[in-house]
């Protein structure tokens, strides 16, 4: 029996009274089917609620699954031969994804066995299979990816959307984010009423491109059938600031700053090290700084923030890293249950459909009333 | 006198017998004329082979510059009253800018006085002023703003641009870029044969915008012309990479990627120094490892990589950051200084004019040959 958390003051959507059921593609990811099993064992033990179908060659995963104990009776394997690599390019994917365990994970979710989709896949094809078998939410144009990004925020976090979907977003597309993005971060995060920001190159209302200054000029509008505080243009700088919880941008940028930031906290912790290795004294400061240095480490490891979701279609799907151990992946199985049992995708639904019906600047429609909750 | 380095292969092309001539605009930063008058001071003690054109009210200046020792007989000052204030939008600074110390600072450099400008203040003033009273090189379509970015490179820099001079860029600007941009990577950083990288979502040949993949099939021609190696697509991650020196991308991608950098290195440094004061034992560890970690912070410290340069005007100005300290100040005059002492702007107007040559993906044209060199 799933409770509803403390903080929530009204019922949740879906999974009440049943255990959540997380569909899991077990191939496809840097390290193969073990590790995908061992986070999902992880999980097992730490959330009773959860139950799995778990995709891929059904002898090994047999296997992989009976040597951890009390896991077999919370697993129904599906039997799929095939394997999306890594560098299969999405559009070949589309055409020969039948009988993959990527397309069987997807699968699950679309007949409704399961909420939430979990894969380490290929991301391009993921989202190509996901647009094809899923389709988009009605009234969405362009679906994002959304990433966690470690912040100064009480919950560690702030969201950021989208990360490479599509690399083009038009002003409605961004509002449309918004939406998405409040909606992500209150099911997710826990976050009531998200403040959102939207990335520029400056805060200053003349900057920037035509489509941004327009997409600023929209938010105040979608902000109160959204449900969210627009606080205006943000910086790159802004990312892990605690004056904002969602920050909308482009897939392209959204890709590159993601990079850009992964990448800089790697280079910051190669210094680290090289630093701590730099004579018998750094390395004895090093061994006393120990627990402090490995409380930094989990502050901005990059496997508590697994898990991409995919948002803007009929299903949930979460992207966890391609080179995610057993922890990563079940951060992304933690993440998926958390949206499931809040019943995350049908509240996104009826807030874009609310969405949808937003006039856009200069049609001089009347705005649709009375339609804030907590979706 | 100034000698060429050691590792040049001919005559320097300006500054020859000569001491270089910086002009430095000692107002609009955040920190004020005393500070940049420091950074000046800083400089002269270290290069006995520069002097300064030093733009700003006359009295202050006088008072400040003759408080440091040996320091007016290497200064003229040039009396401003007005300043372009960080908040001034740059459409109005345009109208008003006369009789500035900015505008005084861009005008030395115009009128041949002095080799290269460099200003704490608002950049966008900045550049459209130095775009009007400097001018764009015949050729360029848009200037562009060039940065440093920390790197596991021998020389501890990669440059990126542009950062921020235009928010938009077309393929054949791209292409520009990667030209200036390798120029300046020779000439800034003695990087005889620099490695180009376009910044993209992913590094496959059909990944992101239309104009990113023009401009990867322009680079290869480029490439011979300008003198540099073409690496292809690189992405966020890559930023601080050994396998690229010069990464090119559009201004408003730019100035996202390099405000995340900056803001995930001081997030990071945040939490290592809460980390550091977690217990006693981490407080005495980060003492012992104090000569390893002020190693660390000067590998990342924004003021070592101080100094935005404008490329594509007919005259260099070095962007110092707005909070700049005297150590910052010194860095940003270093730069000027040995762009100055390189011969960087008329290389770089020599190899622009080359460029301009190349034919568009298409054409058919015949590709001028024999133009190598070391510009």
């Amino acid at each position: 029996m799933v409770t509803a958390p403390a903080n929530s003051t009204e019922p949740r959507a879906s999974a009440k009274g049943a255990d959540v059921v997380i569909s899991v593609d077990a191939m496809g990811g840097d390290s193969g089917a073990a590790t995908v099993v061992s986070g999902i064992a992880h999980s097992a033990d730490k959330n009773p609620a959860i139950r799995f179908i778990v995709h891929g060659p059904e002898a090994e995963l047999k296997r992989l699954i009976g040597r951890k104990r009390g896991l077999a009776e919370r697993c129904d394997i599906r039997h799929a031969e095939g394997v999306v690599r890594m560098d299969d390019k999405p559009s070949q994917v589309v055409r020969n994804a039948q009988g993959t365990s990527m397309w069987s994970a997807i699968e699950s979710v679309r007949e409704g066995e399961a909420t939430v989709a979990v894969s380490c896949g290929n991301t391009g094809a993921l989202m190509a299979l996901s647009m094809i078998r899923l389709r988009k939410l009605p009234g969405v144009n362009r679906p994002a990816i959304a990433c966690l990004w470690p912040s100064r925020n009480p919950s560690g976090f702030n969201v950021m959307l989208d990360v490479g979907a599509d690399v083009k977003a038009e002003a409605q597309d961004l509002v449309q984010y918004a939406m998405m993005g409040a909606s992500y971060a209150r099911n997710g995060l826990d976050i009531p009423h998200p403040r959102i920001g939207l990335l520029n190159v400056g805060t200053e209302e003349h900057k920037g491109r035509a489509e941004l200054r327009t997409a600023h000029e929209m938010m105040g509008q979608a902000a109160t059938t959204g449900n969210f505080d627009y606080i205006g243009f943000v910086e790159g700088g802004d990312l892990p600031s605690a004056r904002v919880d969602v920050v909308v941008t482009d897939g392209f940028t959204g890709n590159i700053a993601l990079k850009t930031g992964e990448g800089t906290a790697k280079l910051v912790g190669d210094f680290l090290k090289q630093a701590f290795n730099n004579s018998i004294m750094s390395k004895f400061a090093a061994l006393l700084a120990m627990t402090s240095l490995k409380r930094l480490q989990k502050r901005i490891d990059p496997r508590r923030v697994n898990g991409g979701v995919f948002l803007g279609l009929n299903g949930t799907v979460v992207k966890s890293h391609g080179s995610a151990d057993a922890t990563g992946v079940s951060a992304a199985i933690r993440l998926a249950f958390q949206l499931a049992q809040s019943g995350f995708q049908e509240r996104l639904a009826a807030r874009v459909a609310q969405g949808a019906a937003l006039p856009v600047p200069g049609d001089g429609g009347a705005t649709p009333a009375g339609q804030q909750g907590q979706s």
